[in-house]
């Protein structure tokens, strides 16, 4: 066994890119598991926008990421070491194991799931991890979508935004339109995934052309960008209309005052709602999620896709990938 | 009778605060009642800030004043001449009677209602009006206030927002806080209508009196203002907060963009709602609402003011006290 554990540590907050100066490669000794707890080698990193907003310091559903700390981030490893009834030896566990080559776990709060064998580490990432239940939940919970409506989902090629669009289309959804920033994802979207149409928001008129996508306006937004398309959305919301939301990526590198919505208003006049959530509430009801996935996928009517990097030092990469479209579907590393 | 009708003519579409260059007085015929109809001659006007966004050529939910109309607004008018089975000579009748000296009413949509016996056509336009329902299934339906929550309201000395927060205390709000633009409005509201606290967004920091009088966080915001106002709310919503969008009185007469509340995404963090309403849609539940204003009235519990303003000449400026905030409870016109 190897005796050094490699550690990806947050050395100062970013404003903007993490780069080499706040994300900093550490060594330190493997860590030895207690009684209860087990050593785990991680394989893969799930890399989710939402790990930049915990390196601000600023409020949140989680606290931020301490300056020296590791780098806080879900993954999947195998159990090498193990002094738990938990854990067995060559588990495949998942759970926030943060960026570094060894992690111990243990019991209680902040444990983690032992996967079922037969699951693909890159699956239970993505459609049957927190990509999947974001989607699943996120739209027929949160936005209570309906047969017949009408969905507009952003950032429609990442991991949570390409599951929307699809379990939109599969739960009775009339149009599915999603927005992506190359054409290339907007064709993945339209002919592999079986969305009604794609909007590249950075070579077309979003406005003019969800207008003509939507005629009768947006039953239901998910939005994971913010910004100046969740504004254009918002105004053109239908008569009681949802905005979920997920995300905000296109303001999480933002410095200083961030623009809000000013079409908010249209919510008023169209009686229309806007909810955020966040999927850790939802953890209780992940078997309903996970047997309607795993039904879909065995009939062959749900699809991902990953973008792998390889590589602990390629994280911070890999991150900055989720913020500039680098990628198509969920954004992995494998160590 | 007067063989004249004077009207208020929406001449140009306003840039800010109406004035005799967009609304103007002009004279025309006392209308005919037909078949059906009913000629009203109408006793009071209901100001409000609704009135100024259906001057603007924007989508709404109603359609802008055409250039040239009468200017749209609630009224309540005795019926002098009746060919309807509806109206009786001498009824007191509250409706859209517009900006004018008379208006002919009829059936079906666009009726009006004719009053109760021995309801003060103040109080119609107030409690038992559009303020009043507006006030309580806001709050209580929309907002779904909880016995126990910390309230917060804007425009707290307007006519709504007087009700609003009474009704919350009412309702078992925990704590209920008052916005409010001067120092009399503001020890109006907590010494004479039983608010916890009160504070003048002119002259205080909100955003440090809020955090101190709602150190859990805000429950429900109760937002009539939009604006910075709303953005500082939000920032401070609690867990599962809700924030009723009522109106946006700050940014009816702003011109070109309208900043939105960039402090939205702590909706995500705070699984919050943030949703609009427009009070005709609760029309077949307002004896509901009017039987538990009833019954607050005769107990005592429930109080309101009115700033009354003579003649249909100072329409416009009454609509204008609306923005300035120099009003105190509900602005009617008396003709």
């Amino acid at each position: 066994m190897a005796d050094v554990n490699r550690k990806m540590i947050l050395n100062a907050r970013p404003s903007g890119m993490v780069d080499a100066s706040t994300v900093q490669l550490s060594e330190g000794p493997v860590p030895e598991p207690g009684a209860g707890e087990a050593l785990v080698r991680i394989q893969y990193l799930s890399i989710d926008p939402t790990i930049r907003t915990w390196m601000d310091d600023a409020p949140g559903y989680l606290p931020p990421i301490g300056i020296g700390d590791v780098v806080r981030g879900a993954g999947i490893g195998q159990v090498i070491e193990s002094n738990s009834n938990t854990y067995a030896v060559d588990d495949l566990v998942f759970g926030m194991l943060g960026w570094q080559d060894f992690a111990v776990v243990g019991e209680g709060e902040g444990a983690a799931q032992v996967l079922p064998t037969g699951v693909e580490p890159t699956l239970a990432l993505n459609l049957f991890g927190v990509n999947g239940m974001t989607a699943y939940f996120g739209l027929l919970d949160v936005g209570a979508m309906a047969a017949g409506d009408t969905v507009v989902v952003s950032g429609a090629a990442g991991a949570t935004g390409s599951a929307v669009g699809q379990i939109a289309k599969l739960s009775g959804a009339a149009k599915v339109v999603g927005l992506a920033g190359t054409d290339e994802k907007c064709r993945w979207i339209v002919e592999d995934l079986g969305f009604d149409e794609a909007i590249n928001y950075k070579t077309e008129p979003v406005g003019q052309r969800l207008h003509a996508a939507c005629p009768k306006g947006i039953d239901l937004y998910f939005d994971n960008v913010g910004g100046e398309i969740l504004n254009t959305c918002l105004a053109q919301i239908a008569l009681r209309g949802r905005v979920v939301l997920c995300g905000a990526i296109s303001t999480y590198n933002q410095e200083g005052h961030v623009n809000g919505p000013g079409n908010y208003r249209a919510l008023i006049a169209r009686r229309g709602r806007m909810e955020g959530f966040i999927i850790l509430d939802y953890v209780d009801r992940f078997p309903e999620a996970r047997a309607a996935i795993f039904g879909w996928l065995t009939e062959g009517k749900l699809h991902q896709a990953e973008h792998i990097v390889d590589g602990l030092e390629s994280a911070p990469d890999a991150l900055n990938l989720l913020f500039t479209g680098g990628n198509t579907g969920k954004v992995i590393v494998k160590l």
